[in-house]
């Protein structure tokens, strides 16, 4: 075998093998392999496309070019979350003590945030005290004490993911869906779960700019979860607009503290009930989506959830004091609410703006050395369909940097597009497929 | 402008601009674009093709990357002659001394051999003193003084293709019509010539397996001239056997020399008189190419071509003894004819396995570095529609190594298809674009 053989299969769309995938990945990973053969190869998949056996096989060959992840001691069934990414996302940071507080054990490792998404391993930090960094020895006891563990990846996981995630960013080649659903399902079968709910993003603030694409990356996943033995829901969510009223790292922890008190928003709601009803139904809690909500509504009534919370975080070395009295969070240096200048409804918000703002100032990382500021970021008042008088604040913004703040009022306004006639709401959760 | 954007734009099928194909062209010789960019790009061409003005810009480009040689001084129709590749293909050797012996100036730099196509620069060298590696005045003085001058590429020309063509090898991009129409015309373009006279070899032993590939290669270069400038003819010639009855250096320096003397094989002839009397037009000296044909016939009967060749020879340090004795070349140490087991008709030759023989013996090169035997070869005695009787001789391989002599003459046979009916002997000229 041979790398420019496999190159000239894919080349003249004939499918690989898996010991041809094996072989590439594998070779790539070792620096057998030059960056310019695998160039090659990855252009052409983008171009020809790659059948459902070889993206699995690729993605498996991914997942297995590391470490991988043993959770089966922690249960039958360890069920895993993932979203494809979105503004102001802090899903994970609220519906993952719902889940381990109604039995069901959550071992969750996520990434850091990169570009204009956020990560909750950068939210997360943002809690005085609050370590992501343990073994996984730690992680798994974490697990079994209290049910619920949520760090960083300290694990070396799916490594020749990441180097062609690096080369695919540096050819053209990240937007395209089988590479896109197998760099996703390489680090999920890699983290060591059996069972899968992704929630997919569309529109203006995710990488799927479409429902179609939405759809196709979901199929995607779902041929690789089944023909890799996991079994996977996707959950598609309307990204048209930021979730939830906060971005930026601890004015989103202040909103899950919230909203695991019972105060939520309701797009964040939807999503948390969608995704968690199906998190349950995977664990093999309840087959019945609508009791599930039911459950989770009253975990959070009961303030189960919010305790479980408290818990994981005090459990990781974090200061409880500041989710209890979040005012204990430090605001930035300036704190200025933006302010429209006509009256009318909210047409549109460009979420995938808010989400750069944000990170430029400093609540996201340009490259990946960037320190993150976590106090700096965006408070939304009106989403879509929201009146607006004017002079009304449209949102908020915290910034600790005054020529910083002086763009993000400029371009925070021109985000949101206000308009005379009444405008309905959009749908939050936009399909189920499994 | 980036390299990112551009790769973008050919990986979506857009049209590259002159600028967007000089700024990759340039940016890759001097080193600022990796190697991985570039093999992304030009999979994306491979795959998304090109159009003629993109071709064109790209050939330009690839041509000025490097010293381009001005042979105005010549005169104001200077014509070049070149062949895509065959086996056994000595048609430089005999024709460029015809040429210049009807008063046409021949200023040509010619490749080595790599593969199993043997290089004209190799066989030059292969007569004793004969100097391939002079300066460009020595080169253009010599062209003044006797009208002709054969040597290797001294100048650093197309420096830009050398790069792409090594990167396309090591990324299987070889066989691609825009690519190979824009690495030969960007050669031709930097050696200063403002005609062309193209061989398009098809068949087995050519890189154009089928005529339409031909026809295409041929209506790219035409059109690529057209934008540059070089008004260029194509000449499409059969390639499914070896052109005369050699294969090797000195051994195709004999049929040379013979050619030279009246004494040559039809198919040679026919490709020598096509091409000629093509080049005696694009020159000016003649539009009616039955009659070229005539003056290159009578050249040759004159002994004026011949004389040309030796003066050729000599003005260059060849030592002009060995061609008018060719006896004086040393035979390689086995001289071993390969009988037939079967009577009948030759139907077929694999010429590119012809080919691929002589390269092991050691008339080619497999690698760059490797070190070219000038001894050996193959002499074919048989050409399609041939008859043959059983323990007739097919031909004779001469090798220097009992091991490699072996294998030849097993694959040697292999080469050969042998039927009973009646086979018609296949045209040679198979067509002329312009």
């Amino acid at each position: 075998m041979n790398i420019l053989d496999i190159i000239s299969k894919k080349r003249d769309k004939m499918e690989l093998s898996k010991e041809e995938i094996d072989y590439f990945v594998n070779g790539y990973t070792n620096n057998e392999i030059t960056d310019y053969q695998a160039a090659a190869l990855i252009m052409a998949i983008y171009l020809n496309g790659m059948t459902s056996k070889e993206i699995t096989y690729l993605s498996l060959a991914m997942a297995y070019s590391g470490e991988v992840l043993d959770l089966t001691k922690l249960g039958e069934n360890v069920v895993d979350k993932h979203s494809t990414g979105g503004i102001g996302d802090k899903i994970t940071l609220i519906l993952m003590p719902i889940i381990a507080a109604l039995g069901i054990p959550v071992a969750k490792m996520s990434g850091k945030g990169l570009g204009f998404t956020g990560g909750t391993v950068d939210k997360l930090e943002s809690i005085p005290g609050y370590n992501t960094q343990i073994s996984v020895d730690e992680f798994i006891e974490n697990v079994d004490k209290i049910g619920i563990s949520l760090i960083g990846q300290t694990l070396n996981l799916a490594p020749a993911d990441k180097k062609i995630y690096a080369l695919r960013d540096s050819i053209s080649c990240v937007e395209n869906i089988p590479l896109i659903a197998s760099s996703i399902m390489s680090k999920k079968i890699a983290s060591g779960a059996n069972k899968l709910v992704l929630e997919v993003t569309v529109g203006n603030g995710a990488f799927m700019k479409n429902i179609e694409d939405a759809k196709k990356l979901s199929e995607t996943m779902i041929n690789i979860g089944t023909l890799a033995g996991k079994e996977t829901v996707c959950v598609l969510t309307n990204m048209d607009e930021p979730l939830g009223y906060s971005i930026g790292n601890s004015l989103e922890v202040i909103e899950a503290a919230e909203a695991l008190q019972g105060d939520m928003e309701d797009d964040v709601k939807q999503v948390v009930l969608e995704l968690g009803s199906y998190m349950i139904k995977l664990a093999g809690h309840g087959d019945n989506i609508e009791e599930n909500k039911s459950k989770i509504l009253d975990c959070i009534d009961s303030g189960k959830a919010y305790i479980k919370f408290l818990e994981l975080i005090e459990n990781q070395g974090g200061d409880v004091s500041y989710i209890n009295d979040v005012s204990k969070f430090e605001n930035a240096k300036y704190v200025v609410p933006v302010l429209s200048e006509k009256s009318g409804y909210i047409k549109s918000i460009d979420a995938e703006k808010l989400g750069k703002i944000s990170c430029n100032l400093g609540a996201g990382r340009v490259k990946k050395e960037d320190v993150i500021d976590n106090q700096v970021g965006l408070i939304i008042n009106k989403k879509i369909g929201d009146k607006i008088e004017e002079n009304d604040a449209i949102g908020i913004i915290h910034a600790n940097d005054e020529i910083k703040l002086k763009n993000a009022i400029d371009e925070f306004k021109q985000a949101f597009n206000i308009c005379e006639e009444y405008v309905e709401k959009p749908n939050v959760i936009l399909g189920i497929m499994a």
